[in-house]
């Protein structure tokens, strides 16, 4: 089983940029710890981070027909992108979308997300641990769906 | 450490009511999974499900002074009730909400929730595996407040 | 066959309550005229009132597995539950709506009904006549279904 | 008592068009069953049917001083003729609307209707039986009218 | 000069029609007032009322080139008809819009006109006598251009 | 009879500001054309003009009891004034609503009055015969009310 | 001269509950104030206080024939109940709302009340103050009823 | 203690203009009774009325540093002034906010109030009545907040 | 193969009616370019031009059973006709819909198109070329559909 | 080259009005500046403050003629006044819009601006630093317009 | 005469990415025949496709001074991006807007295009068709224009 | 003191594209001119121009911690680039929004900035000037914060 963790814009920033909404881990510690789980899983993992709508895009397309599932925090672009969440449906590999923040509380252009129609869910309002039950999310869905 | 977990309205159906949209899991099931899981986290958990707005908000009232934390699927009230919002805003105890389906990508009328900007984070669309990941990210969220 | 008749908040008023909007006619008076009614059609008959949206609720989800078709009178629930909405078509028991003010012409507020998208159909405007109609459609609508 | 029925545009085509939303039964065969009702209730019953708009305000306005009461499925004219409503509430001649399909599960501007606000009431979704249901419901509502 | 005054959907009714709102006079009644305001003013003018919208735009064509102004209540198709517009912005005759009653008081969808953003101007609420003011303000326009 | 005119904000600017919309008339102009006008008609006529909206309420509320009618322009205080509204159904004169352009086919803010639901009638659009169409419009209305 | 005090949901959790927001008057200190007050009026008092829905409407039901006036707090139901509405204006006692906080400087979901259009009037904003308002206002109202 | 009771626009019409919605009794009447119950509260009190948004809004200014409460009725300035609310929240005394007739009851525009907002709260609906209300509320809060 | 022409409202004005927008050719000429067209590409063409929204409901009828294809310039009825949708989908012969204008640049209400959404596809802006376009479309997607 | 500064409503209170929006500058001190810096440029400069709509009009009509440039702080009529707006097309002299605070991150009611698209260009944020960089703007803008 | 397609986001996968929707042609195969197609026309064509939003600007800002004109799928950028309009407009390019699928019945957000406003026009529907209709479109467009 | 200075999407055609909106200066010659300025505040300055949202997006981030101050011309992604907005947030460097047009008065869609509520202040409409004025508030701003 083969995973793609997907960062969109600003969270190379992590644990620099207003930490008091973000938290204070960096992305580095962040994937380091999605990696030990990944291991503990027993699934290969990479990652992937980009301000640019378009290179996120084509990460999206090289995923497939090489991953299994894809888990993707897509920044500002959760609001804003067609493009990005049409690749997503395109390449046809089930995404789990994650938020470090509540984006439902925010502001009211950050409750509306492109890409959640066409995700398998949504995880939002945890912090860094978005993350880490993103990843159990979508690890869990690929192993029951080949289950059944 | 002391969780309590609401189920509303419909939810005592499950396994019955279109599994399609909500999967083939009964109440009972999903509440033997969680109380396992609970053990191996070490947490206490309880368990209330009602169909009616008010039971559900006299229980969350219930809850004030003797538990850490909730989880809940509000259900249908999810995105009508002020009053339940209220209850939980008012008691001051850190809420996590989750839901079986992806209300995202349902009705227009799904995609706004009362709940979601009093919690702490909300997970949607894992089916109940939502619940697993919610229990998860309350107890982790408890935990990391306690610990800072 | 076997018909439950659900008449919600208020409805217990009839005949005293804003007879102008609402006719002269009492719940009681009402039940009766549909008992025989529904005797005259060869099919069982039963009624219930709450002015609580979790105790219509409760009722919906009992008819399931021992009702063939249900007849429901919202009242202000039409305009506002979800909840009940997801009862409705979780028994997945075929349902008419039926109100005895026709609620096109009043305040912008009634226009919409969350029961109607999953409803068989509506009818509004007839005074108590709109409940004679909805079980003829009714049972109509089940004997349709059961000779196809 | 003498009632006139409307069919608004494409209501020819019955039985042709759509029939996994409109049914199987031809115009003729609902008249004709219509035609036996009316007998049977002692009354008096004409019908047309047109795809203008015109003519349609046309036969209303025809209807006054020599008609009881309208029955009218004002087709796709539902949701766009203020013309044809104010041709009924002109010739103040009591109406009722009636719809095969259930408009209110269908696309969002189907859930208006014109007419509604200015008829007795309105019935929608239970096929060629609505025509059956608004005659009943007219014929009840005329009868009713006059013995008070 | 030469002008045309066309009449909208159920206009034909006037003084039988709702006369708490559109007043007691006939349209003939109307028409021979007009035509002799028209005389006084040195005005050829002619009628047409049709209940048709087609009926209506095939008249304002049929003015391209032989008349020099309109003066045309729309009725209903005020507010709902492009086509209607598009037929006077077409032809390119000035046209002035008269409404027997103050639109602007009535219900929400009579506040919009499609024709007034393409009319010289609009006059509405003075009962009959809108045609009257609409006839001298048309003429008035007519003379003001070709004097200028 | 006793008719008071009301020229709103920047209509003392006639003649000067913006001609290709308002026209190249003085108000004084206009105003001296009213008053041959009213003479014609055996009408009192009186004028005021203000740029202050406390002022022509002043002026409203003074009409109180000694005119018989109002005509007013109220500029752009049309889209903004309930309390000008106030002031003129308060004073319970009938009051004819007159613009010099045609306030319907410029900027969307223009298009809705919060005076016409209050008046008579509104004119819009004949530049400067705007004035005197609604004078006559205003004493055929009073006429025609004290001959009822 | 016969009072009912109606307090919504979480009303009973006063002075636990947010205090920064609704003050730190539990609700039978409230209470006993108010029937203190209710004593020096002259006026009989009694309280019902619930987090259901249902039972509010039941409550106000219950106040038809026995009760001369209504004050009720309707907490989150404010915003959301038609039904409780339906049940105020059914039984047709007078009726005056009352809110600790003041709702039209909190969420916009809080802006708009069900109740206030079928109420006499409404108090907003003055903390616990509202209820004493709220009476003397609900006793003056109905003694300049009864004395007109 | 020292008050400033501001009327706003058309309240010199009390007694005569609407009597209907806005009650019987003049201003000087209430500027009367409110000067007997603010004597018997032990407050000075003096009373504005104005047409003139900017001479509110001078009066306004003019309160600060020598008022220590507001009192206003907005009048139709309540839903349009900016430039009000700005004057209020600038001189940062505590206002209360009161209306004659229940302002959620009429037109849609009367809905919303700029001044809400920032006041302490508002009282609507009851006549003459909100006045001698708002003038207990306002001593109220001023001796609560005085005490704290 | 056997294709209708529709031409919807002020078609017939073509070349007369405001050129610099739909150009300078007649409809005359655009139908003999069409017909010439349609015998290179080897199909049956015929033309119907109405005013009349039902004389075009009619045509469209008329094709069912004798017609392959479909394109229709709706005019101005493509943004007001559900009736003429509802015809189109109706008789499910493929249509594809032109316009001469960039309706997408022109006014608000003319970038809805009631007959887009059950079209093959829509051409929009080209002028004359947009038919010749039209049909070739038309053919090709014909022609496609046979082949597979 | 001769400028006029006009200053809305409240601005007066400049310096005591919420410093922590607006900055602790009084009027005098911003205008003093002004005018030296209108000096070193080589403008004559005049000043007016009011808090009333209609005298800020009366001051925009009195530059016609006699100024060359306006720079405005429309204050709370920035987002209601449509007759300000009007005065100032109405004049044809360039203006500035300044505002002390950033008015698109405050309430969504002041992000709109009637005078905006009327004017050169529009200057927020800067406090007291707005109107000096107003003036420069302007005063470019005019020796710009002269130059070509 | 020389033209330039450009391919927006994810037009890449054709052929792979939801064939229901877009068709089985790649990419390829959709330039190589446009690319034949204008050698029939006598026309140059290149190619460009991206994924990137600043891409795509740069190639249609190289197209300034050497291309005749511009057939443009802009993909998800359709609804989204005001600065690849602003490019395309401030180039000066005729530009033709084409879409595979018909994107006017497929989600609400696909309906809005930022290009088409600023287009020659809009072709959508057809499948890989649509681009041989564009490019037909195109040249047509501007053989007519330098032919005027 | 350090600024960089960002040019967004399509400013590198300054001078090229559509002069009668943006002005016929370059972007080397505006750079030029703020050089100059720069120097003459005794201010380091530089600039970055990009088409593409990420590398404007990179080019924020990479002044955290090495500039003091930005100003920046969004262009385009001003009304769309949430991304773009979290970085200029997530940075925490003081920031001015500068527009040549003045964007309040162009379409409707280019009056919301995603950029403005997270700015210090905006400036909108004069031209070239705007950065000339921008640099000079900016630095303002810088000095004035550094000197309290």
């Amino acid at each position: 089983m083969n995973v793609l963790v997907l960062h969109g814009p600003n969270l190379n920033l992590l644990g620099r940029r207003e930490p008091e909404i973000y938290g204070s881990d960096t992305l580095d510690a962040i994937n380091a710890r999605l990696a030990a789980q990944a291991q503990g899983l027993g699934v290969v993992i990479e990652f992937f981070q980009s301000n640019h709508e378009g290179a996120l895009i084509d990460a999206v397309q090289g995923a497939m027909g090489c991953r299994d599932g894809l888990m993707i925090n897509p920044g500002g672009y959760t609001h804003t992108s067609v493009a990005l969440r049409d690749a997503l449906s395109g390449v046809a590999i089930p995404v789990v979308e994650v938020h470090l923040s509540n984006i439902h509380k925010r502001e009211e252009f950050r409750h509306y997300s492109y890409i959640a129609p066409i995700a398998v869910g949504q995880i939002s309002g945890f912090g860094a641990d978005s993350y880490r039950l993103g990843l159990e999310a979508l690890v869990h869905h690929l192993r029951s769906k080949k289950a059944s």
